[in-house]
């Protein structure tokens, strides 16, 4: 079976999200109906490849089209992101929200837009925090100023404080280890977008919650937290989670970004840098995502 | 400072929850714009005893009615939750929603049907488990049926499986113990209130519900409980809690029990059983609930 995808040049990128249909890779190329598709077969090493270095999609121009395209022409910008094995028929995937039908994966614009909308932290009267400033939680401050909303940036590390405000627009910043900042802003925020994968205290953040009050989990700790239950029930707060977004979201989430101009902070790498990027990742030291040029420094 | 509560017959008791001010305790008998109060002064000592007791609250015949009295003639049922140190200034007082306030106490109906409708789970569509059947339990099941909703009760104890079925008419029942019973039931639960305040663990609990589905705590566990964060991701689930609720929707809780003829299973008692009651409580010997007949059997 040919691997179409091949044959488009393929940057591995954040900001670009149209879709092609999950099923394309059970096909033949002659039935397929776009031309960018994402494998998880023997065949098709690449995408296997990009998913098993980071979560990701794949962002290219579109270099040939089947028969039964409608959507795209060559020379389009197109994204493939690499949801395979959407069962279409369950509930969810009939109400467009297939990534949490089995075996997706994660992508970073969508995953702090969709909670936003979900959890009803997208008006312009609410206060909300975003714990850990990376790739989802930069995002996540974009958004949310684009959203009208006063963001208040939390951190372990006081040396991201001129970047949250003056390169991404924070109103407020706050850091968790001191416990006088955190303690003067208990019961000031409507909600939480808690980005860190790391095991972290949930407490001092649901107290920074006012009542009614959302705590939005985006990142995911190995090990079990702590979580109080009382401070939920007296402030009828709740601890929600959410991970990336169906295609119609993901496609409103782009149109969005496009109308407010919000893009992925980036840095191009060529292929020969990935384990230097891979180290710099374990250190913290991007702003805020990779970006690899596969299509000009690696051949298929 | 005369005591106007002790001129009322008073019964302990869930099922009437009609309002008199929260203010009442801070102003002269003559300015009292209804005739029941619940005081927390020196010279009011039975509702602390109440209060002390058990979380309750006061219902009893009017047989008094100061002269700024709109709301209740000699001779109506009323009910005073012990309500006291709203601020009334506060978003939370000013949307009614006092019972976020300070200095609360939690009742049993509203403590159950508030949740119910603020996470959604009171459509006729859905499927949702209670955990525990107990006093907040058995309302909760009555209520859910009362939706529409197909109520699952999950019990530690198989031998509550007939009263729950026959008894409050919930549709299955399902032994927490018991694991091919609950590995059978998991993704199938829209929502769960979970009643229960000992601590237990809450993972098996978010693996019964669906995508989305939401597990509600009524119940205050005093340590703090294990929460797996991924699950909540790749589900979208939510952890939420809930406490009591506002006085007008605490009447609109009465009004909705009044049309669906929900009433608490109770077992009245004279003042003099407390102690055995308290036992009987520790136990679990109650269904659902003991009243004290506080007129009958308690002079002031």
């Amino acid at each position: 079976m040919g691997s179409t995808w091949r044959k488009a040049k393929v940057v591995l990128g954040l900001n670009l999200c149209v879709y092609v249909p999950r099923t394309m890779d059970e096909k033949d190329d002659d039935e397929s109906p776009e031309v960018l598709r994402c494998g998880d077969g023997d065949d098709e090493t690449l995408p296997l490849l990009l998913y098993n270095f980071s979560r990701h999609e794949i962002v290219g121009i579109v270099t040939e089209v089947g028969s039964d395209v409608t959507k795209f022409r060559v020379g389009d910008k197109a994204a493939v992101r690499c949801m395979v094995g959407g069962c279409d028929g369950c509930d969810d995937c009939k109400n467009g929200l297939e990534s949490y039908c089995r075996d997706t994966i994660f992508t970073y614009g969508i995953t702090v837009y969709s909670p936003l909308k979900y959890y009803g932290l997208d008006r312009p009267s609410l206060s909300v925090g975003v714990v850990g400033l990376g790739g989802l939680g930069h995002l996540a401050v974009k958004f949310l100023k684009a959203f009208g909303v006063k963001v208040t940036v939390i951190s372990t590390s006081p040396r991201k404080e001129k970047e949250a405000r003056e390169g991404l627009g924070a109103d407020a910043f706050l850091v968790s280890r001191d416990s006088e900042q955190m303690k003067a802003a208990i019961g000031t925020m409507d909600g939480i977008i808690d980005t860190v994968s790391a095991v972290h205290p949930l407490q001092p953040l649901i107290d920074l919650l006012k009542n009614h009050g959302k705590l939005v989990m985006v990142g995911a700790p190995e090990k079990p937290l702590e979580l109080q239950v009382f401070p939920l029930l007296v402030g009828r707060k709740l601890v929600g989670g959410s991970a990336t977004g169906g295609m119609q979201e993901t496609q409103e989430m782009i149109d969005f970004a496009a109308e407010h101009s919000i893009t992925a902070d980036t840095e191009l790498i060529p292929m020969s840098y990935i384990n230097t990027a891979i180290e710099r990742l374990l250190k913290g030291d991007v702003k805020y995502r990779f970006v690899i040029d596969i299509a000009n420094t690696m051949e298929a």
